[in-house]
């Protein structure tokens, strides 16, 4: 079984990456001394060195050493194996607190992580044992552990635990079952349909018995929504003049449901087509991230009064405590073939700048995920 | 006890106008012959003449007369006695299905009515019974008794069907209470807060412990919002320059919950200052009746989706089937002294168009209605 999906070249760059299989960790655990021997005893991070104004550059984030301390009884030592790269981190770099504390000038800049154990004087921890985290943009990591999820990588590929079995997957699934409430037979409208988060709302849609239009930046994504992941329409909003018309020929019975990652001029356009009764999830609003203040648009209020129409923003922190509901939901979809999903990955620690202005370009189908050798 | 906000002058214009005694009610059914025979026979009604182009004019309506029929079996005929006057009449002008069908060229204009029963064929109905019902802008009105109220004049004055134990009293009650779900200890933000509807807004949430800060046109406005009725704060948005300022000053903790009347600027205002889990209710947007297409403005969705808050529109009918219970609640509340309300009443049936833009311009202080002798 793939959990991967079929469609296109090798999602992740190999096998070797998430491979770890009972017998080689009962092995790792043998070696201990040895492989501790082969860890080094410098650290790479980047660092947040300015606040954007604007696109992020390259030069706003500064790549440092820092050394790795010894470990003390109850630590252990992980090696990044994978890095998460989303679109909320350009939040993060600005220095005005959300949801979040931003992340300070000199700190090491945050995200979701997959890494392996490589030293450990923790006993719920073996060396060879994969987790998930949030430790950052670093190569290495000390941990007391609070925090980690151990992860079966014999049940799905290690750097699923930052996508679709993880942050991104969980913020489909209760942003949009929750929040929007699609009943069978509704419009649902995605945009950023062909992201992370977007082409998993879009599946999910269409298991519920919806209507499924998605929104997104290329031609080969509109097409990747359509033929791949069973979409019943989709549109280039970068070759679309008129955004209400194209909209109003794909949802020829209105939308009862907006699940909204971008904002800007979709989501005004989105407006007039409401019907009774609609339910706009805000997860994001990727057009506006680098606007120093929000541009002026459509306010929707008029819309929503006539409509009695519901906007609502959520952070996935919100769904925290229900996320063993969602996980295995989410797998046994996968598991059925009905949940597709991809991931785009970009070798190297030192991408990491270059994949978060990419994500925040478009440059993504799927999972955008630093990988590292 | 009074039933009427004690502050001011006489707020309905004489207790002639809804003074039907029991006693009164008897002699009346003795006197049918008579009584129907001082009815007349031609019926005054506004037609609409034109659709407004930005604020309505006298001259978009028409008074036109019309045969009063003779009643048929099962028919009762009423005689005016108040007509509401509300913001939402301005949509029916507009040619466009919002969420009720417009008013056609050339119909009568539409709305809540209070009338007495001045020849009745039906034995539901008696001569002199005091009903609501909705039957526009006319003098007179034949129904079959569908779709009307009986009031007990006893209980409360008339017109009060018209305002705090009707409609706009249903709409503060269930859109505030509902929508906006108020705690204890929070700020409650009211735009349009000297209103028919938002003066029982603000109230409503002092008696449920929430700081009320209101929004109003005229210094006279915000002194009785504050002095008579209990709020914290108000200003007045016509001499605020800086409405995030001011709002932030009366609202050192943020705001809550947000009654949203009005729409534009003020609204754009409240974003920034919304806390975590905030909930706007949309109940109208009367700055914006008069614009050909919704004006830009800020776009919502960033500060609803960072402080995870809502934005949820409603139209009174959804709360119809609860009117049974938000009626009693109120008058209860106005038992008690805990809720006051006030009335802005102009004499005269052909005065109606220009109360209209009288309310649509915020002549009013609480509900306005049009009496006829």
């Amino acid at each position: 079984m793939s959990l991967v999906s079929a469609t296109s070249k090798p999602l992740v760059p190999s096998r070797a990456h998430y491979g770890f299989r009972p017998a080689l960790c009962h092995n790792a655990r043998i070696m201990t001394a040895t492989t501790a021997s082969l860890v080094p005893s410098v650290n790479r991070q980047f660092v947040l060195a300015a606040r954007p104004a604007g696109m992020p550059k390259e030069s706003d984030f500064r790549l440092v050493e820092a050394p790795i301390p010894a470990l003390a009884s109850g630590q252990i030592l992980l090696r990044s194996m994978y890095l998460s790269v989303d679109p909320y981190m350009r939040g993060r770099m600005t220095g005005v607190r959300t949801y979040a504390d931003p992340v300070n000038i000199g700190q090491v800049m945050v995200g979701g992580t997959v890494g392996k154990v490589v030293q450990s004087l923790n006993p719920q921890f073996q060396l060879g044992d994969v987790v998930s985290g949030y430790w950052g943009w670093q190569e290495f990591f000390v941990s007391d552990g609070k925090g980690l999820q151990k992860l079966d990588t014999r049940i799905a590929p290690p750097s699923t635990a930052l996508g679709v079995l993880g942050m991104p997957g969980m913020t489909a699934y209760f942003g949009f079952l929750d929040i929007c409430q699609p009943k069978p037979g509704e419009t649902v409208v995605v945009s950023g349909a062909a992201g992370a988060v977007g082409s998993l709302v879009g599946q999910i849609a269409k298991i519920k018995g919806c209507r499924a239009v998605g929104v997104a930046g290329t031609d080969e994504k509109v097409a990747w929504l359509v033929k791949d992941l069973g979409f019943d329409a989709a549109f280039n909003y970068k070759t679309t003049e008129n955004y209400v018309e194209k909209l109003k020929e794909l949802c020829p019975n209105g939308i009862d449901c907006y699940f909204d990652n971008v904002g800007g001029g979709v989501t005004d356009a989105v407006l007039p087509l409401l019907n009774v009764r609609a339910r706009i999830s805000i997860c994001g609003q990727i057009s506006q991230y680098n606007a120093a203040k929000p541009e002026a648009g459509v306010r929707p209020y008029v819309f929503l009064l006539t409509k009695q129409a519901r906007a609502e923003g959520f952070i996935i922190t919100q769904f925290m405590d229900r996320f063993a509901e969602g996980i295995p939901q989410m797998a046994q979809w996968i598991k059925e073939g009905k949940l597709k999903y991809r991931e785009t990955v970009i070798e190297g620690f030192e991408k990491m700048p270059r994949a978060l202005i990419g994500v925040l370009s478009g440059d993504n189908t799927g999972k955008m995920i630093v990988a590292i050798r």
